[in-house]
């Protein structure tokens, strides 16, 4: 499979009349060919206009059909071969062995949603059948499945550009839903989304699909994304960047004379919670895997540790000392792209420069064009409670450790925290009363709550919660890693009374799909 | 139990400094007493700190205590006995079959509630157990379940005294999910709402929970509403009321510093389409049963079908004289306030005033203070496709038919609506065809969709959505009615790796609440 330069509408390879995209290796800085022509209204149009059109077939493909595409993608996505790799290790930086498990994790998520398609327990069917009978009123006949909220727009993320790209979470939960999706690529990986969309193009087209079901645009600056969430015919967008890009999506979305549900997944810092008795009896261990999240991969992840929280003392103090050690050893990674690299520079001098935050240790400083050097900075909670800008992401490897003078104040930074995608406890059995005591704070706080790991490696499966209260996302109810990434993408139907010969197959009485229902509130099947 | 004109936060009665607030005897125009003296930030300021300090105790409570706290609830309710309907009479104007039915209603939704909290599928309970022999990374012990969002702030609406108000949908669901809630009363039915509210204060008492599980204020103006949804402690708001107030109080909780969400019920005019078989077949059946429908409680419902749609002809001709002839001879039913009435005079002279539309009939006139004239309009389907504004809602007994040349014009008039409630067809057995062509377009604008019924009585059950695309609602994921309205004040959270005795109940291994989970993808239980 060879790169053009195009965008996918469609089956066709389109070429856009606005401003050129890029890429560029940030371990190198030279650009990368080939020069791709970003696009504007009119292909959000074409796309939109085909995206609606294949709208109500596509949801309605039964379920082993929607399973097999979701398959096929997968198969596509893995017969690119190395190319897939070479050109992402190219636009990104990432290293071989990362690349390669991310697009292991990418088919694999696809390939969980294909399961999770046959499954059916997203169609959440329920059925309350007549009672004729009843005084005084009778009761009418009434089922309800799930059916796919409309087409979805999605925004590729810089930090996977397989996992959270043209093919990744966000895509295939909206896909398994039933919604045909518009991918808006991002920028610093065009080529690599070219390769993963001609793959998903391949796919609608071997399936039999409409094939709106699938488009791919590219642009620079947020016109196109923005004209992308007002197109009327777009019914959701998922979302993987910065706060301020989530933010004006949402302001997006929410000034459309219809509105619709944005998933924009922001920022989060990602608290550890060091407790009394774990750091006293092995400071250097924890620092050991601290340390290890916090250099993994630039520390350029959505859960990267920014936040460590303990008890003042000497316990704390040979945390610091050992973490501290770790992060001058790290060696610096290449960042995703030039503008990443920069605000990492500038959130790290925010943080030197800040009156009440001392610098610990800076990781070396790197030789490739757009290193990220670590850094670890420590402060007292009492600063950290005074000034909210403490609580901003540095994306990148730094952290910075917040001291405490008492479990009440711990308590109090807890209290005081933004919504996180994640927090981490560090304990031992002799920590549990102090765990209990925080723990109805942290659920308040976070989406995934963890004990004696680290944040990074986020877990594609069912109980997964990639999520977390504003303003790690903007919408607490969902997630957007595991299979109830799906449930984004729907909406109930209620059918009253309607004759068997209109009813949808799902909510048939023979139920011919096997799917698992509740039943005048009994789970049946 | 007697009324006092106070507020209730937590477990004191409260007298306001703002504006005085008179319910008004609709059918008399009557003052009724006691005078109400409305609250203001002060008031949303206690009731929001009580329901904070609540929170994390009354979310924790057991399922069987918040069972038992919710038919508690319902046992208040009933013991107030006949002051609870006479007071409601007054100050609604509703009719007395008409209240002991809504009470019923409202209990039996207490009730069901109660075992929905017991039955626990709500906590959608999902665990992955740890493979800690898996290659090339070991998978760490994942689970999850859902926690109540956070204080809930619920707006009692005006047509629903007893169902949509203090002890509502909206109450009931939010307190069934864990949520401690604040409610606004509705001005029109202050007393009804002193007395339900003082049943649910009886009722936390009895069940000892934390006295900021409820409260109930009470402001005249949009000023106390906005600070409720302002509040930072306040973490979701259900309404059900006009188009203006709903996207008000969106607009509120979208420029929080943390945006939360609303479910606002706001307008629908609920569309019945007659298909040629049906009309042809039973013109004046149908017809009874519509103006029937359109004339129930003064067509003060949300489901109130105020458009009907079909081809013209012979057939149609003879739906309308013989609806017209129903409509014509309709009593007058007093409406619920004076403000009320007066939209609906407005909303009925912009359809007689419009060039295009014809009027068909007129109710009788009434002599009560406030009553409602029915009324019946006609216009082409090229009129309605042209003018956007024939789409607002008429909330009262008023509905227009639109003639269509043909099916494609059906058709080209279902795509045109704006979400809505419900879409009814009346069907015989040779429109199965017919309607399965506009069934696509129904499902995407409507959350429930119902045959040879009329969509005025929402059962409270499992399969019900009472809920739809915008503008009929604000989320159209969700539904206010049945016990799937849980869902909107629940969010996953994902426990990874903790020790089981940091674990909450509902995820232990044993599973000690017996209540169904996902393990690995698969339910057991």
């Amino acid at each position: 499979m060879s790169i053009n330069g195009t965008m996918l509408i469609g089956q066709q390879a389109v070429s856009g009349q606005q401003a050129e995209i890029h890429a560029v290796n940030p371990s190198t800085g030279e650009r990368l060919e080939p020069t791709y022509m970003g696009g504007g209204k009119a292909e959000v149009e074409q796309a939109c206009a085909l995206a609606e059109a294949a709208f109500d077939t596509y949801r309605e493909t039964s379920l082993e059909e929607r399973a097999t595409f979701l398959e096929t993608i997968a198969a596509e996505i893995e017969a690119i071969g190395d190319d897939l790799i070479e050109r992402a290790m190219a636009e990104t930086g990432l290293p071989r062995a990362r690349l390669e498990g991310e697009r292991g994790r990418t088919c694999g998520q696809l390939r969980l949603f294909a399961n999770v398609v046959r499954a059916g327990e997203w169609l959440d069917l329920r059925i309350d059948p007549a009672l004729p009978e009843r005084a005084p009123m009778p009761r009418a006949d009434l089922r309800q499945r799930h059916i796919a909220l409309g087409p979805v727009a999605v925004f590729g993320a810089s930090n996977f550009p397989l996992a959270f790209s043209v093919a990744g979470g966000d895509t295939a939960s909206a896909l398994a839903a039933g919604c045909p999706v518009v991918v808006k690529g991002h920028s610093a990986h065009p080529g690599t989304s070219e390769l993963v969309g001609r793959a998903v193009q391949a796919a609608v087209s071997q399936c039999g699909l409409p094939e709106g079901t699938f488009s791919l645009l590219f642009g620079s600056g947020r016109e196109i994304g923005q004209a992308l969430v007002a197109d009327p015919r777009i019914q959701a967008v998922g979302f993987t960047g910065s706060r301020s890009g989530g933010t004006a999506l949402v302001a997006t979305a929410q000034a459309r004379p219809q509105p619709i549900p944005v998933y924009a997944e922001m920022s989060s810092i990602n608290p550890v919670f060091l407790l009394p008795e774990a750091l006293a009896a092995r400071a250097d261990t924890i620092a050991e895997g601290f340390a290890a999240s916090l250099n993994m991969g630039a520390g350029q992840f959505c859960t990267n540790p920014g936040l460590v929280i303990a008890r003042q003392g000497p316990e704390l103090d040979a945390f610091v000392a050992a973490a501290g050690e770790a992060v001058q050893g790290s060696a610096a990674q290449t960042m995703l792209t030039p503008g990443i690299h920069d605000a990492y520079a500038q959130g790290v001098g925010r943080l030197a420069g800040h009156a009440k935050v001392k610098e610990v240790a800076r990781g070396q400083v790197g030789e490739t064009a757009h290193p990220c050097q670590a850094g670890l900075f420590v402060t007292q909670a009492e600063a950290f409670l005074n000034d909210p800008a403490l609580q901003e992401e540095v994306f990148g490897s730094t952290a910075l450790v917040i001291a405490c003078q008492d479990a009440q104040e711990m308590q109090r930074v807890a209290a005081e925290l933004e919504g996180q995608l994640t927090i981490t406890l560090q304990m031992d059995d002799g920590d549990l009363d102090a765990a209990r005591q925080l723990l109805p704070t942290l659920e308040r706080k976070a989406g995934r709550i963890l004990a004696n790991g680290w944040p990074t490696g986020v877990e594609v499966c069912h109980a997964m919660v990639h999520g977390g209260p504003y303003p790690a996302t903007s919408d607490s109810r969902t997630t957007s890693v595991g299979s109830a990434a799906i449930f984004r993408f729907l909406r109930p139907v209620c059918y009253q009374a309607l004759p068997a010969g209109l009813l949808p197959e799902a909510l048939q009485d023979a139920n011919p799909l096997g799917v698992s229902r509740l039943v005048d509130g009994q789970r049946e099947g």
